[in-house]
């Protein structure tokens, strides 16, 4: 039997300003990845996710990013592994708090934009964000990129971990993401995103951006839920799975 | 046995930004009141701070604050109930991860500045706090004000309440703080500071600024740690207490 | 020549966020208010936002606000008047010197959200605003709430201030403006609303919740550009103005 | 005639926070870096340092940082040129409408930690810096680092450039900084650092960490306030100029 995981980044509105269309997200995903409050969110925006995700059934992982609201976390910052290790705790443990409160628990972790792209090229920064998941609860996936540092040092630690594709993006010989300013980088038709996750789940490979044909682990598909059309293409992503015979579950059911 | 604790407001410095002498106090109070982020501190202080308490063998205690760091959480902001229960839960939450990932757990909770105020004199406002505390941790104790709304809603929410008096305080008749501004609000002279305290432990008396004695609750006495003056005073009132038989101990040990 | 200033404020998205639809209102107006960094806003928006009003030909004003980007400048903060003048000069040098850099100056200046009823309502808090604004420009004018005590202060700063009139608020008898949790407080018919606007302009009367007619001064109309029903209001209470043989100008031509 | 700059960083402190000692240190210099708000600094601090410059008749220059006060602007982000010039427009402009305020206005603008070293070496990114420099007044000095491509950037622009140098630093051959990581990168020995001043200004020469005289250019000579030992050093480095025949002027009457 397949399986795989559908994970989105939510909960990512802070204060008057929103961002992302989540509870219409939520009910087509089994793993939330919620933003702690750095890069994007605030508490009281922490608060209904986690509630919507309860409610859905979906289970929640910690989001934590960069502090720098201002560039959404996107902006590579040159912070030791002893920082992100604290700032990585910080926000794990805030969101944890939040979502005790509602007597749900964390699944996973996955770092957020920068710190994502910088844990996977980076191993002692890496390390230092596993530590901090590790000493927080061992419990915890790390939902990481395949072949990255990150998946690395998360196995290192000890720790489960767990990797994700994307429908959307072309793939390097290497395994590795090609660069957005790349041609070719993005796959922009639909079907043509669809057919290569199905095959990433049940063939386990995908066809690298040379054209030659690499191996890939997918155990989560990362979606996105910021308009109509996003919408429309995790339902069909969704719907092409299960007809596939793909089972979409947690990763907590899958690593 | 007379039993008492000393708690002090900690960890407040903020990344290149140095407040107090937190390795010099600790060593002689029983209850750190960590920042959480919010007027102040950052994780790599809280990480520190926690670690010296820890080595120390002094409870750790949350002390939440307003999303006001230029103001050091002093100024009123008009934060609904609501609000105040997500930004205590969050702040908790991330105390609470970072001492999880050192091996140590929090015991109390006590707002800081304008929200221990508004906490004091606002019932729903205290209500949301307390709510938060108690889905988080029912265990937890609450640092409060004696004979404010914290201190109630506190106990309907049935979670332990410990209360705090001033040495440096004077007291209206009704058990309140002398407002600031007032004539007299300060005990300026150490001695008269010391041997109030000493009364308030052992006698649960103290003369209100009318001259009249008032009954009064001293679970624990709040010092500082911001100074040579202040640190010898911790110092001092600390031995003055031991020498009258009074044991110093964590509020854990007294509520 | 019956004339009068519509104002909207803009420049409020911030980083990844976005807010309002600042390009199609614009045309619309004639004064901007554009947010400062404070409550909302960065300074790449301000700067896009103060190239839109010059392309637009129309004129710019700061809308300085409180420091809590969390609360978007609407939760009441208890700072000083000392506090308040200095904000307000760092804002409205900072979008001054954004301006400076485009050829362009600032017109006016209105305070946001909380600030704003705050200074409608405290004189020491408004003075301090207006001493900021008047050592930084004396020929700046104040856009304040008709009866509040910004006016008063503006007024005995010997600053030029302009009234603004709300389309979609009621007001008591002594001119304020009714309070949004009251019964009746907003003037939800479309049609009223602009009939009210015109007779405010044309006549210089509006209609308590009362009932009884009151003297209004109206040198601008705050209108509102965050969804497609409010930019199609704004056309049509330009149009009906104009219609009327109302001139729409900016405050610079009323005051 | 020899004439050289002393120039500080100052107004660093942040709300409840202190760092420097700016009513001690200013007195000995000609020329105050005053930050902005963005890595350090608040309105109010700006205001106090700037009223405490026109005291003591000392040039304010603005001194913006990257948008990162828990790191002190000291961390390198990956900002677009875009960015550093939008920032640096809002930073110049608040501190400048502070000035204004007190009667004063700019003589500088020297960047800010990350900011600096990140304009000393990316051509691009110092062009941002200087645009905003330009566009908002083209009489601003910027205040660079000898040989950097903040410098070319400047005097590509048409704006006056001033040359800083450091008592307490080696330089490469190539006249660059030796990397703080490096062996011997600090000149600890206070005679030396002196004597090594001295010369820069006097001969236009130094003795680069190899061993070899190389020339360099010293407008201004970067001091710090931050200690008693600082204090005491900036006071020996100026009487020991003065004493050499060199005159302390600010950088308006040197380049």
């Amino acid at each position: 039997m397949y399986k795989v995981d559908l994970n989105s980044d939510l909960g990512e509105s802070f204060g008057h300003y929103t961002i992302g269309m989540d509870d219409r997200v939520i009910p087509f995903i089994t793993s939330a990845n919620v933003a702690c409050g750095y890069h994007a969110s605030d508490p009281v925006v922490m608060e209904k996710t986690a509630a919507i995700a309860k409610k859905e059934g979906v289970r929640v992982g910690a989001h934590p990013g960069l502090p720098d609201l201002m560039g959404f976390g996107r902006r590579v910052m040159d912070i030791t592994p002893g920082e992100a290790k604290a700032y990585t705790l910080y926000q794990i443990g805030a969101l944890a708090g939040i979502c005790k409160a509602q007597g749900i628990s964390l699944q996973h972790v996955k770092p957020h934009g920068a710190l994502y792209n910088m844990a996977a090229k980076d191993y002692e920064l890496a390390k230092g964000i596993c530590e901090a998941i590790y000493e927080f609860d061992k419990n915890l996936i790390v939902l990481a990129l395949s072949g990255g540092e990150l998946a690395k040092a998360a196995a290192d630690c000890g720790l489960r971990t767990a990797l994700e594709v994307f429908a959307d993006r072309a793939y390097e010989e290497d395994g590795t993401l090609v660069n957005r300013r790349k041609e070719g980088s993005m796959i922009t038709d639909e079907e043509e995103a669809i057919a290569r996750v199905v095959r990433m789940v049940k063939e386990g490979k995908v066809t690298a951006i040379t054209g030659k044909d690499i191996p890939i682990k997918a155990d989560s598909v990362c979606v996105h839920g910021d308009g109509e059309k996003a919408l429309a293409f995790v339902e069909k992503i969704r719907k092409t799975l299960i007809d596939e015979g793909v089972e979409i579950c947690p990763l907590d059911e899958i690593v």
